[in-house]
């Protein structure tokens, strides 16, 4: 077990702050710390406080000053990690931050693995591995979105839904396998059939609801896609960062933070879009850019939302020329027509616009002049058509957990399947089995030590 | 007075962490995070906790989940701004962050300035205003030298000595004054004049040492200043990035922190260098060239230390080409030539090396090779020959502080000339209130509004 080892590591973000906090967490936790802290007030060691009090005091280093901090105490299993748990909130000085950890390490800490305290959490039964995820995803989370989706798994949301069809299948199993014990009297059917198959029926409803809200879950959490098309020149690029900037400008408002670069991607009303840069298109004869073309298109596959972009000056020949090419990409797509520039004309679009299909909706902006973006922006979430979701909303929002669901279905199916041709309890049953299986795989209950590493792995180290 | 509005910000380093500190300080504190706080613990709302506690429970807005957090509890005047403070420790997503700010704004606080926290615990009588200034020294510490005056300051080690002075200066103030009330009886003569010359010059030995310090305490803060020089394509640039990058190997050493990246600083045995970049120098005829060098030696002036890098196969010729130049720029600098690409000859350059002027100490090195580079470093921080401070060795490093030494050394000394020919009381009282009046500025007790604006600007927010 690894929970022997007690660990350390800084757990804010990296960087030169006004403070930082080292956690500290394991048996030996306390005891260490206490050797390197002089408390303010005398005699005040940490095994004196109490627990969930803070702790005034220096820590020391060869006889030398090294910081005035303050320690936070935690006793097993009144913690995050559920073991002894100390925090040392310093000053936020890179130097400080490595000599507090070096001091720690050099009496007897080890430093903590990336997402190894959620680990710990994990394993002192603090959460399940479906909430320890989504401490991951609440500390990526960049919208609301994406955050209510986080904290509302953290706080058992799904688990609580997956328990009540855990139990409802060891329901039906326990049933099924009573009746397997009395085999030899043939007339013995403890597991009323038609009262399974209601069961099986509901519960296949409840999984494949829940498989099928990975789509909602994946783009709020992954960013809804969105392609950029166009003629060269027509102002995409210029569109993009007026919409960044847009972003960018309301980010700002907020003094003290600083947003991770993420090429490309952007909060819209609280909808994370992703943007799928292309190529311009080109009428041409030339092979290569022909291929050019054709990747283009490909990439228009990848998104659920197409903007062309139009220049307005233009628009009747790019219209005439490309729809034959575009519109075959964007079934099953929303397609938005932006006619852009709209500033370098003065007739109006409305014969061109009444020529479109009903399907395509358009809309007359000026990237360059900044006219209409807040219009399109409205178009572009109400054609995203993400569903307004509550905090009670369950929505699945992990790959893994998607791919365990949609084996869990397949088996219900098999069940339900079984049960309609009547089939013998035994079969049945290892399906029925298989189901819960993969059910408890999301919470972690089956989970194999590599699929554990693979997960903890990518979380920060000081998590 | 600025202290009437309750103040927030994030007091951790920007970005992504696995927590965040949001700090909030005045008298609302504790009312406004009580309104936004629900305690899992029910009834235990924050004005029924203890100073100095953690609460666990749960922000929330618009009766959704914000964030699961941690509350620590400060009651005025025992906390770091001398207020009611709330320290808020949540999960470290940007997200959450901005959020929680932007709720607290909307309750009732403001956002707060830089340094704003530490100027309150300045305003509030916590600390005078060296020591404030020492926290933001402490929090852009990279070195052990750096760390170690910005601790000494921070606990009040130069304030004492400023205090000690202050006192003694009131003292033959006092007795000066006394001495022109009784003006009219010509032979009352209350201070001794040559226990007040002894004082005086005693005082003068202090601020004058002190003064001194700063090109010690200078060199610790913002780096020993080391020229590279020498002809093109010596090795300048790779001798830089192969002594950078053993600086990395060693930062990167402690998992968790990144680095600041400071072109062109670096760490060697806890003494931070700052080197200088110099173009290469060549033998030349053409005018624009000429300036070119011109400008390379003009920069040796900011130099401490002189780095003149030879390429070892052709160290004869460069030696008794350049020499003639170089050595009159480094008058009172420490020059070390430095034999590069060592491994391309295999004769040795003792010859070479007799021949140098005896204040001229060489090394043999490969920065290609990485061979001799420790030794290099050995001989780099031997010439700095920065003193070892102990942790009670009072050092100035603020350019602040070392300009009112300088005027109140001047004041002193004009109290000694006074004193050394029989000036009357009233004209070496005025001087000796001015000297009390620069020690005085460097505690903050006269500074204008407009000059602790300026110091608390250049802190980061949150701090």
């Amino acid at each position: 077990m690894i929970n022997e080892d007690t660990i350390c590591a800084i757990s804010t973000a990296p960087g030169t702050g006004g403070i930082a906090v080292v956690r500290i967490s394991g048996t030996e936790a306390i005891s260490i710390c206490n050797k390197l802290f002089i408390p303010h007030t005398k005699g005040k060691d940490l095994f004196k406080q109490k627990a969930y009090t803070l702790s005034y005091g220096v820590i020391r280093k060869n006889d030398e000053d090294l910081d005035n901090v303050l320690i936070a105490l935690f006793h097993a299993p009144h913690s995050f990690t559920g073991e002894d748990t100390v925090e040392i909130t310093c000053h936020g000085s890179i130097y400080i931050q490595q000599q507090i950890i070096k001091l720690l390490v050099d009496n007897g800490c080890r430093l903590a693995h990336p997402g190894e305290y959620t680990e710990r959490a994990f394993l002192n039964g603090k959460m399940d591995l479906s909430q320890a995820e989504a401490v991951a995803d609440l500390i990526a989370s960049t919208s609301a979105g994406q955050h209510r989706l986080a904290i509302n798994q953290m706080r058992g949301g799904f688990s609580n839904e997956l328990k009540t069809l855990r139990e409802q299948l060891l329901h039906i199993t326990s049933l099924m396998e009573l009746e397997l014990d009395f085999s030899d009297h043939e007339d013995v059917e403890f597991a009323d059939r038609s009262e399974l198959k209601t069961l099986a029926g509901h519960i296949e409803t409840v999984i494949s609801h829940l498989a099928d809200s990975f789509s909602t879950g994946n783009a709020i959490k992954n960013g809804v896609p969105v392609a950029i098309i166009g003629e060269t020149n027509t102002g995409k690029s210029t569109l993009l960062n007026v919409l960044l900037n847009e972003e960018k400008a309301i980010v700002s408002d907020i003094q003290g933070t600083t947003r991770d670069a993420i090429e490309d991607t952007m909060n819209i009303q609280g909808i994370l879009f992703r943007f799928i840069d292309t190529a311009g298109i080109r009428e041409t004869h030339d092979a290569i850019e022909t291929i050019g073309i054709e990747r283009t298109f490909n990439k228009l596959d990848q998104a659920d939302i197409v903007l062309w972009i139009i220049d307005s000056s233009d628009a009747g020949r790019q219209i005439e020329e490309l729809s034959g090419k575009i519109f075959p990409h964007c079934k099953g797509k929303q397609l938005i027509i932006v006619f852009n520039k709209i500033d370098l004309i003065d007739k109006n679009l409305t014969t061109i616009s009444e020529r479109l299909p009903e399907s395509v909706q358009s809309i007359c902006i000026s990237a360059k002049h900044k006219s209409n973006i807040h219009e399109l922006q409205d178009l572009l979430v109400q054609v995203a058509n993400i569903p307004a979701l509550s905090s009670n909303d369950i929505i699945v929002t992990n790959i893994r957990h998607y791919e365990a669901l949609k084996h869990a279905l397949d088996s219900i199916r098999r069940v339900q399947s079984g049960l309609a041709c009547d089939l013998s309890g035994d079969f049945i049953s290892q399906d029925l089995r298989e189901c819960i299986f993969y059910l408890s795989d999301i919470v972690g209950e089956v989970t194999t030590d590599q699929v554990l590493g693979n997960i903890f792995s990518k979380f920060c180290i000081g998590k």
